[in-house]
């Protein structure tokens, strides 16, 4: 036997060059999943795996920064030249840690431009630049892999791009960044106000120094525009996808919800029916029992309902260097053994696809805080305004908390149109009671 | 743009065969999921898949049949003899929908011989003979796909082979059977005993008219084999796995375990540690608020625990003909658009991993209910025999309900060795308590 598992060995063994473009946390991460796993991935794979050449900004800071995280990176590997990474012709995949849409994008289609396979976890890159990619991609014959770019370790491109492609889906959604799941869990668990939690998770390395992308929702909308084009078999632009980040929650309306039975999470929500698309990234409320509610801390979860395979729910890390080189890999393993990618058709273009109705008039469920005068007869009054536009009340809760003559009042709604929700809004009288708070709410 | 893609389209159209061994509810199913989503694969993937011969095992019954179920099979299409589907030089890729090992194994040998894709549910017949089908379609060129065969529609099977192929996975475990869910999940619900349970689902045809392959354990067993070889790479037999089903069960340690805080599930589980491999399918008490203790009913899910990847869990229908067809069409558009499929290099052989060490000597926490003589001293000899053995104990209840001079005395142990369990077990004295259930614990 073992003489036999040689011999193959032998004839079959592929010996592959990686170029990494940029080596911080992931880039090294990957390399060293890549060391560790080494003598693991030729006798699995007969593949050998080996980093040619990694683009920094200055050789001499990355020797340094390597150095102090342990990773012994030879200096022979680094370049501050994109091009001895990307054109260099000795080089098969070419893997992008540099985040950002520029030079990242650029970075990539040359290398793709030069018959090179690119993995890369860039959202923003493929969000913005998916067509460009793409056509390079197939013009080259070579693969774009993309895994890490959209939940972390969940394998969610794979399972819309080959699981799912004979399927027809109608819903994906789902918590898919780790930075604001991590501020909402903590107010929640915690009762402390918004900044305080920010504060902490910026000591903690859990958000960003300038936090914006994270928390104003941007970077689960560019996730979302990947997920609803591979999903709906469409192009999804970031500028289909309506925003909100979590920078506007309050402490109260957390609770408030959990006393309804709610719990707050920042959702990116695709759907469609017929022709008609919806894509939202915004604060929601999920009823506590819902597994989604669950998912607390970095953790990242996935749904998905499709007519024939319905409800599918992935669950896994979103973030961290380790579970991300994990994803990453995967892919430099199937880039390395597979001989065909599969492109997605619709990509070929950065226009939203003409078969796409986008609508921004999706039916909802809200939660309403309204501060009101305490006086008879506002209740009524209020009332009043929603019925006119046919938006029932499904629960109501006020509060003897009397402030300043003041009374916080809170609805949930009964599922209704955005814009009749937002016209209802617009029919209260400031002089008895002003809107503190719209969220949200899916079953 | 339209042009442009009608020239795309018709320069790279595919157009295959695809034959059919036995035309059940799943192959039913996959008729009219192909059937309906014709046009959207000939747009999404220029991809025309005809099928053009299906093995029946009565040509007139299988028409009368067809029919009661509105699905218009020509006659034309059916045959009684296999080899005019695995032999038809004119068919691509043979779906197989037979179900057990045999003549199902051999058939899909053959086709696989001569040079077809084979695309299979079936767990019982991968299970037994992985190697002669991995080395015919090895030989041949040609791909063995098998998604559906493990947890329906969850991509468990395309996740441990690709996705995670760069990691080191150390536990997988989860619910794999959907039969016995719903049987633990009603009992659980609404006090009822197992037989009551089951002759119920029987009627609602969610369990067999003969239900053993399910409900003591062998379909799970099956599964895991398949799973833990793919998780661990290394042969795990079907014999390799420990089993034990939820025969045994009874309405009151469902009740027992409730009150203690736990849910009572049918897992598979499969660890390696080292070297060291444990497989087991056995009836598990859950902690209420693990995230497996919430899968009810018919949904399958599995957890994942890898080095780098750490937690994921996927989540989604195990059973069903609509859901188990939309799995089965993923893998029959990938083995259509796929010119490389991508083999696991250990399944050559039927004959355990010789890199692993089996061990039936799990470590475990155990719930244990004994019937107990209701007399001063017993409960200082029965802790006594665990002692003895290490075996120390988190918990315990004892009710005020004694029948016959015995009462029921429930122990929950902390971690300890299968076998110094057993051994405690052994130790007891008949004449004053005996054991009434044995389940084993997961954290």
């Amino acid at each position: 036997m073992y003489s036999i598992r040689t011999a193959e060995y032998c004839t079959r063994m592929k010996s592959l060059s990686l170029g990494f473009l940029g080596c911080g946390n992931i880039g090294g991460g990957v390399y060293r999943l890549l060391h560790e796993m080494e003598e693991t991935l030729l006798q699995r794979d007969q593949l050998s795996l080996r980093v040619a050449k990694i683009l920094v900004k200055n050789v001499d800071e990355a020797l340094a920064i390597n150095a102090s995280k342990g990773l012994d990176v030879p200096r022979t590997l680094l370049t501050e030249h994109a091009e001895d990474v990307t054109q260099d012709p000795s080089i098969d995949i070419v893997c992008e840690f540099m985040g950002g849409e520029q030079p990242a994008a650029r970075f990539m289609e040359d290398a793709l431009r030069h018959g090179k396979h690119v993995v890369t976890a860039n959202k923003v890159a493929l969000a913005l630049n998916w067509s460009a990619l793409q056509r390079a991609a197939e013009e080259n014959h070579v693969g774009l892999w993309f895994e890490a770019s959209v939940g972390g370790v969940i394998p969610i491109i794979r399972v819309l791009n080959i699981n799912l492609e004979s399927d027809r889906i109608d819903r994906i959604f789902g918590i898919i960044n780790g930075t604001t799941n991590y501020i909402l869990t903590r107010m929640a668990q915690e009762g402390k106000d918004y900044n305080e939690v920010l504060a902490d998770a910026q000591r903690l390395g859990l958000a960003e120094p300038n936090p914006a992308t994270d928390v104003e929702g941007m970077d689960a909308a560019y996730k979302l525009s990947i997920l609803a084009s591979l999903a709906f078999h469409g192009r999804v632009t970031y500028s289909n996808v309506y925003r909100e980040g979590i920078t506007g929650i309050k402490a109260q309306d957390i609770a408030f919800g959990q006393e309804m039975g709610y719990t707050l999470k920042l959702l990116g929500i695709a759907k469609k029916q017929g022709s008609t698309v919806e894509t939202r990234v915004h604060p929601t409320f999920l009823p506590k029992d819902h597994p989604l509610a669950r998912v607390d801390g970095s953790l990242n979860a996935i749904f998905v309902h499709g007519m024939y395979c319905q409800d599918m729910m992935l669950q896994g890390r979103g973030a961290g260097d380790m579970p991300t080189a994990s994803a990453i890999c995967g892919d430099i393993v199937e880039a390395a053994l597979c001989e065909k990618p599969h492109y997605p058709t619709f990509a070929n273009t950065e226009m939203p696809s003409p078969d796409f109705a986008f609508t921004d008039n999706w039916i909802t469920r809200a939660y309403i805080r309204l501060s009101a005068v305490d006086a008879p007869g506002v209740l009524s009054r209020v009332s009043e305004c929603f019925a006119k536009e046919q938006v029932s009340i499904a629960s109501m809760l006020q509060k003897e908390d009397t402030k300043e003559g003041r009374v916080p009042l809170i609805f949930i709604t009964h599922p209704a149109h955005e814009q009749a929700i937002q016209r209802a809004i617009a029919h209260l009288d400031p002089s008895i009671c002003v809107l503190e708070q719209m969220i949200r709410v899916e079953e």
